[in-house]
């Protein structure tokens, strides 16, 4: 299963918020054995919202929008989606009920925007906040704030369902240009895929889909490198 | 100036990193008045990167590059940048010269890949680091190590030039829902854009290329909300 990632928000391409929205998703994602091909972040502007999720979800498999639901005049997410697979946005039924009843709102209070979502998507309450997200053809919709986020994504975690994947890290001392051939040779060797990070050492990243392949491959490297001590 | 940033790396996508590169990059570009457009993350892979770079380069005035230099397998962001520019990715003499004598390498230590650049780009010595980064047409590419990127950053820091523009932020205690007239009314009654940002408060972000009009905005908007403590 191949997903993207939108992130939606002018606070975050100003340099304001550092994304931990998207990688708390994508650590989520690649634990469930999903492949994450893209993170974007886009503006809070509809045009742009509606054309990256319109050319994610014709490319991947499910895409997840993040940010920009609420009731102010920045808040565009929803309206962006139901552009992006050509519905109207409208004031859903099930998210004024929800929010009356267990956000505690009168319908006075609710504003405009909050219980608007795209037409017969599927509303998803948001447990930690106000405004609710949303499915609608592969495209699920969670807030920005980072706990109404994490709550909202465990109810459809189970969408997210890839090839089981095992990792293993070695450490090593030598500097990164020096370990090129070896590398080249574990992947030769072995049906795994292979990252090198260089930062204190080289922490070299071990993937494969076969637990036993990579026990394997992760033991023959650790034998062709030399070792470093792990914090 | 509008400017597209393309962050490489299959960590990221992990959620193994955050994307601390993007934040800085993004706050730094907007400091010089340019405003960002897209931030995405793309896999190592040659395809993607080229595929993002070129579409990016298409429609935005400058695209920031970064991560993916280097000498293993899977820094492959100068292959991904020549072909988006359909150029050979060819030994670059000035690079070998940078490397050997300010690197202190050898012509013999130094892998492959690190002293290859797009054809003709123009080289970008790397002064944290080891591998190189480029410009070419309009495209800046950069390290991934966070020190190497900075330092590399600021050798290029002023093609980068915008309008200059303004921000002031305003900080209340209502909640967000209860300011949505009053955030179309500022925007309505001056030149200025607003963001909301809800979180210990609602902090709200005005911002202005006329410095004067934004003083007058914040002003105004100070005078019709309840106003939280600052931290």
């Amino acid at each position: 299963m191949r997903v993207a990632v939108v992130t939606v928000g002018d606070e975050l391409l100003a340099g304001d918020t550092v994304n931990t929205n998207a990688a708390w998703l994508a650590d989520r994602l690649t634990a469930r054995g999903v492949r994450v091909e893209r993170v974007t972040t886009v503006p809070d502007r509809v045009a742009d919202i509606a054309r990256v999720v319109n050319e994610y979800r014709a490319e991947y498999d499910a895409v997840v929008v993040t940010g920009g639901l609420g009731p102010t005049h920045d808040d565009l997410t929803m309206a962006g989606v139901a552009a992006a697979v050509g519905r109207d946005l409208v004031e859903h039924e099930e998210a004024k009920a929800w929010l009356t009843e267990h956000g505690g709102y009168s319908a006075d209070e609710l504003a405009e925007g909050t219980t608007h979502l795209p037409a017969r998507a599927k509303m998803l309450p948001n447990e930690e906040g106000v405004a609710p997200g949303a499915v609608v053809e592969g495209i699920y919709v969670l807030p920005g704030v980072p706990a109404e986020m994490k709550a909202m994504f465990e109810l459809v975690a189970e969408a997210f369902d890839g090839e089981a994947t095992y990792v293993e890290t070695v450490l090593t001392s030598e500097p990164e240009s020096a370990l090129v051939d070896r590398l080249r040779d574990v992947q030769a060797k072995f049906d795994v895929t292979v990252g090198s990070y260089p930062g204190d050492g080289v922490r070299l990243k071990l993937t494969a889909s076969d637990e036993g392949e990579l026990a394997e491959a992760a033991a023959w490297l650790r034998g062709q490198v030399e070792l470093a001590e792990e914090d």
